[in-house]
This record gives C-alpha cells, structure tokens and sequence, in this order.
C-alpha cells in the first residue's frame, strides 16, 4: 500500500501514458473517481468504454473542478493551453504533475499559470510503445521503468513526495534531478537519436533523385536503427522545438565527433577507427543487461 | 536443381558466410568436397565436427589445389594476401569469388592477382547475424536475401552466370551493379549507420566525464538505435578504410541534412521540422513491410 489516494484524479490527455496511470490507479485505490479530459470525443468514450475513466469531457475547467490531482499528459506543445483553460478551476490543495518529455520549458509554460495553493510537481515517466490513445493503455506500463521529476525553487515538498509515492505504487523507479540536466540528459540520449534517424532516413532518400533504389538495399541493421524515424513527426517537432537549446548543443556534440571519424575514414586511419569503435562498443556492451528496458522519449 | 556441381571447392575464412554458403553446397549436392581453410585452428576444427567441411588445412596454396570454386569469405582488408597467397596454386578454369561488403577496393586489390584461366567473380551476399564463426553457419541465412554480384569489364560472363545461379540455388535474390554503384549504395545503407551508431554513443558517453550517468536514462530506443554499435570494431575499422570515398561522401551528405535540422531545431521552427520529419516517416515506413528482412553489412 502506498498510502496514497486521490479523491477525484483529472487525467488531461487519455493516451498511452495518461489512460495507463489512469488503470494503475483505480487498480491500486489510489483513486476514488477519474475523470479523463481530451478533444477527441472518439478516444474519450473508447476510454470510458474501456473503463480507463469514469467518466469524460471535452471541457477542462468542469473537468478538473473538484480535483486533487490533475495529470496533464497531453503533448508538450499544448501543455500551456490546457492548463491556462483548467487554471481557474483548480482547487485548493489541488497537486498538478505533468508526463512531458522535456521539462524546462514546460515549467516555464506552465508553473506561473498555477493558482495560489495549488501545487505543481514537473514529472517524466520514460516509458512508452509505438501505440498511442486509450486503447494503447495498459496495466505494467511504468513496471521497472523510470520516472523523473524535476521539481523547482517554488514546488512543494509535501506535494513532490506524493507525486514520488504515486509513481513508485505503479512500479517506477523514480529520479529527481533539475529540469536543465533532464533536457541535457534527454537531449542526448532520446532526442538527438530521433533528429539522427529522420536525417538518415533523408539522406538515403535523397540519393539518386528519390532514394528507393538505394532503400531497397537496406537490411535488418538499417531497419532497426532507423525505426524510430516512424515516429509522429508531429510529437517530435514539438518537443525538439521545446527542447532547442540542450539539442542544439547535443547535435553539436554529435558533429564534432562525426567529423572526428569522417577524418579518420578520409585517412583510412584504421587504427584511430578501431580505438574509438571499441570505446563505442564497451559503452555500448555495458548497457544491453541494464535496468531499464523501456522505450520512451 | 540449378546444374551448377563443383568438385572442389575451397572456402577461404569458414566463418558465418563462408561456413553456411559450405553447408548449402552441401545440402544441395552442389559440392564434391568442400576443404576449409583459415588462421585459427580451433575454428577450423570446429567447422569439420559440425560437418561444414570435408578437410582443412592452414595453407591457402595447400587449400585451393585443384579447386574449381574458390570463395574468399575473409575480412576485407585480408582479401589481398589470401588472395597472393592462392593464386599460385589455382587451376586453370577455377572460379574464385569473394563475399566482401566493400567491391571497387577488393577488386582493385585482388582482380589483377588471377592468373590467365582464372575467373574473378565479385559477390556480397546481404546476410548475417550478430554472431560468427563456423559454429554460427546455418542452412537458410541466404533465403530470400539479396546478393549483389559486381563484375567488372573483365568478369568470365559464364563464371558470372555460374556464380549467379549458384546463389540463386541457395535462395538468394541476385542483383548485378557496378562496384561503385555498389559502394556508394553501402556506404548509405549500412556503413554510414555504423559511424553514426559509434558517433552516437561515443556523444552521450563525452557528456559529465564519462556519461554513465545519461546512459543510465537511455530507454529502449535509444538500444535498438545503438545495436550496431556493438558490431566487431576490428571488421567496421576494415570496412570504413577500404570504402573510405564513398563513405566519406555519404558522411557530407548526410552532414548537410543535419544541418538542415539543427537550423530548424534551432529557430524552434516546428513546421519545417514536421515536413523533415513527416518525409522521413513515410520512407521508413514504406521499408516496414519490405522484402528484404536480412541483417548484414
């Protein structure tokens, strides 16, 4: 028992990671009544079909009225709206925790909308599929998987904890680190990944007029490495835009170190390529036992 | 029956390819005897328990006396002295053909080591697993797989049908191009990923010191994206020297296109993003259901 509950949870956003947490909680009594808002009247009733929700509107302020918590898991982009819309009818007390992949400018959006006594606690699971919507939603989805949360100067200590409980009950490993190292951290490791694949992917493309020919070529190792170039093109330009600076610097990281080994290529410096291929694979190696097996942005 | 029987053929490096092309000959009765011939003995010992072979020895000359097939499944970069090292001792009318991921290089170095009589067939059979060795070969690695064959204005046209039909035999699905055609396909498809894969992770692991901690948070994206980092350095070093212009090229194209996205990250400029983004999506997502599902170089 985590010794949380909520009274009444306004989940915004009932998608893969939004309609999860939503059946964690109901699974684990965390929750009295969950209300899901969202814009698609379709993924709502499917949601509540699913039993993912008790109940549903397209309204935020009705739907967070009475709230003790309010996840806004909605894409990073939209984040101020909702919460500039839900703003006025927060409730005393309430705790407002989001699921965005970047943090700082989220906060930046987001915290100075918050109500005197309403408590805002910036949060990351990293956890995800290639589905998304209600129906995508499941029971184990954060098992194992970690969660940041990225608390600031003005969040409340009381509220982080519960936030921290809440995740840790659905099985999270959670973190707390400041919003900068996060987006750095995410930078690297999820978003420059993403902006790398898409480029590959346009860079075959490009050759011979369309690219198909050489497509055709390509084999398992290319498949796997460039699957996640089949991800929303519209969830990736909003948070790469939202993260700009921290992937801006990783992408320059990631240029000197290419153009380090196009020299050793352009050299056939075989020796130099050996070195820095095997730093790669130890690196590389270390990882394929870890922890975390999540997918996730 | 493709009609195509050797009374000997020599397997030069019985490793994955050479070993599983052995057992198909083998399977199909393409095959009067099949002697091994490589450095390690242990390998070599391994490949005559398990039947991939007749006989083996450690002398190439040795090995291909009386040889109608020789096949050159080395390392790239070891075509040339395998290559010096059998050519004295190759019969008249023998085929020698070779299964190296990189062709205007390995041709350059080992096409004018044939003696007259002698048949050079280049050949890259699009196969492969992440693992290696003879105990590795397997009947059906070359099912449904492209092999590409790059003969040159010197190529025997009967030596080439007879290579054509041989791996026709084995399941493969035979392409014929040019050898720069072919490197330049490559470098786009398969090598340029690898750098790419090592860049990758050698960025995050420049960040803090020494990155553990940003590995830490890499989710399942991040590992399907960086498995080929985990490729045989010693192999992808070989491979990136000996196809170092074409890459080289690939590498500054591919430059350019990141670039491009950077500019876009940079400016926030979401639209942009999402058209790149949306282009790379409907490409990759065209390869999903492909033909061609192989792993390989």
């Amino acid at each position: 028992m985590s010794g949380i509950h909520f009274n009444k949870v306004a989940v915004i956003g009932v998608g893969l990671i939004g309609g999860s947490l939503a059946i964690e909680l109901r699974a684990r009594s965390m929750a009295g009544t969950i209300v899901g808002i969202g814009r698609g009247m379709a993924n709502l009733e499917d949601a509540a079909k699913l039993g993912v929700v008790d109940s549903f509107t397209r309204d935020v302020a009705e739907g967070v009225d009475g709230a003790d918590l309010v996840v806004v898991a909605v894409p990073v982009m939209k984040s101020k709206d909702v919460v500039a819309a839900a703003a006025p009818n927060l409730s005393q007390g309430c705790i407002v925790t989001d699921v965005g992949s970047v943090k700082a400018a989220v906060i930046e959006d987001i915290e100075p909308l918050m109500p005197q006594g309403v408590s805002f606690v910036p949060g990351h699971p990293i956890a995800g599929t290639e589905h998304s919507g209600a129906g995508a939603a499941f029971a184990g989805l954060f098992k194992g998987r970690r969660c940041v949360l990225t608390p600031t100067a003005s969040t409340d200590a009381a509220a982080l904890e519960t936030i921290r409980k809440m995740w840790e009950a659905v099985g999270s490993d959670v973190t707390i680190m400041d919003a900068c190292s996060h987006d750095r951290v995410f930078a690297a490791v999820s978003h420059l990944p993403h902006v790398i694949a898409y480029s590959l992917v346009n860079t075959v493309a490009g050759m011979d007029g369309n690219g198909t020919d050489a497509l055709g070529y390509s084999a398992g190792g290319f498949r796997d490495f460039t699957r996640i170039a089949s991800s929303s093109p519209e969830m990736w330009a909003d948070i790469c835009a939202m993260n700009r600076d921290a992937l801006t610097e990783a992408i320059e990281v990631f240029e000197k170190v290419l153009a380090g080994l196009k020299r050793g290529v352009k050299a056939g410096d075989i020796e130099g390529l050996k070195a820095e291929f095997t730093r790669a694979k130890r690196l590389r190696d270390s990882l394929a036992n870890g922890g975390n097996t999540g997918e996730g942005e």
